[in-house]
């Protein structure tokens, strides 16, 4: 995989995979750069360029195979197989989460939930035990688990990630509202609506 | 208001607020681009840089006075008032959105819920009488809501979306992962948690 392809190139590629999945899902078979783009508001050149690094996946002139290209885009990214996730935080926000029935539909799989409060421990959400916080890093290690979600209070969320680091996991999604510091090695997304709502503000009267 | 502000400087002034107000919180009163920069990742010459477009919040050598700057930011970013907003889907998904407490903590009063399912309709979620579709317009014209989110299934998102930009909604944050087709006027943010998880696992073995 060349390793010089910008992160920003790589965010916009899980888009043009849904896009693709939802074309399929539709029952149409090929694409173009141009439809791709009036669908989801990026031009046509953008697209071009952004697949032209991981090299043609298309003809010019017959546009994109769906198939071929969803493929492609999966194995670029790494979700041509399924990931195990661990869940911290089993509050309302961690409650919505696990139940959040999105994730294993496109091969992210829940495979434990923590929490600290000694109430939450024992009990369920849906199908998963809640584990204690104690736990966190004999699991993880034990599961080879890389991949984490954030779902506990803003005061809670730095010690966490920590000890979601030194047990191994190397991307964190991040529920908690607040900015977390990680190595270079590792990676964190932010899922903050209120963030988003207040870049729309701006624009409004 | 300078209407030339890049949307990417717009994009980060709520992740700037968030960072004041933890800082605000932890009973800080004075902080500098340089430690904003450390909690946020992002190069103190950019945050100084950034902020400048609204004329300087702070003085050389002396940094930032919280309290001043975090008002100075609500203004711009228009959240210094409290927003009306309208919930479309009242599934799993609008059931997580609706029970979500971070929304009105930060200012965002969910105002109404609607769904399209007769078995929906006239139920609550928590506070909230879930509202017919048909019933959309008249509502959002009638209390002049400009805000909405939308988390109903992918394939009704786009009607949805019309639906609301026709009785006046100029921002969407859209739980649908789909992407919408709006006119320049109004504003769309996305929350697909498996994009950023999508993103993340790229860089992982």
């Amino acid at each position: 995989m060349p390793s010089s392809i910008p992160d920003i190139v790589i965010s916009r590629l899980p888009v043009y995979l849904r896009a693709l999945e939802r074309l399929s899902q539709e029952g149409q078979e090929v694409t173009s750069s141009h439809e791709l783009g009036k669908r989801l508001g990026i031009s046509s050149a953008q697209i071009r360029k952004d697949l032209s690094h991981f090299g043609g996946f298309g003809k010019q002139g017959t546009g994109y195979r769906i198939a071929y290209l969803r493929e492609q885009l999966r194995q670029v990214l790494n979700v041509e197989r399924d990931w195990e996730v661990a869940l911290i935080g089993a509050g309302d926000l961690g409650n919505a989460v696990a139940r959040y029935r999105g994730f294993s539909n496109r091969g992210f799989h829940i495979a434990c939930v923590f929490d600290s409060a000694p109430d939450k421990v024992g009990k369920s959400i849906g199908e998963f035990l809640i584990l204690p916080l104690d736990n966190l890093h004999t699991v993880i290690t034990e599961r080879g688990i890389k991949i984490a979600m954030v779902a506990v209070p803003a005061e809670a969320a730095q010690s966490v990630a920590d000890t979601l680091i030194a047990a191994g996991v190397r991307a964190i999604l991040n529920y908690a509202p607040i900015n977390l510091n990680v190595p270079d090695n590792v990676h964190v997304q932010y899922i903050d609506p209120v963030i988003h709502l207040q870049r729309m503000t701006y624009y409004l009267d």
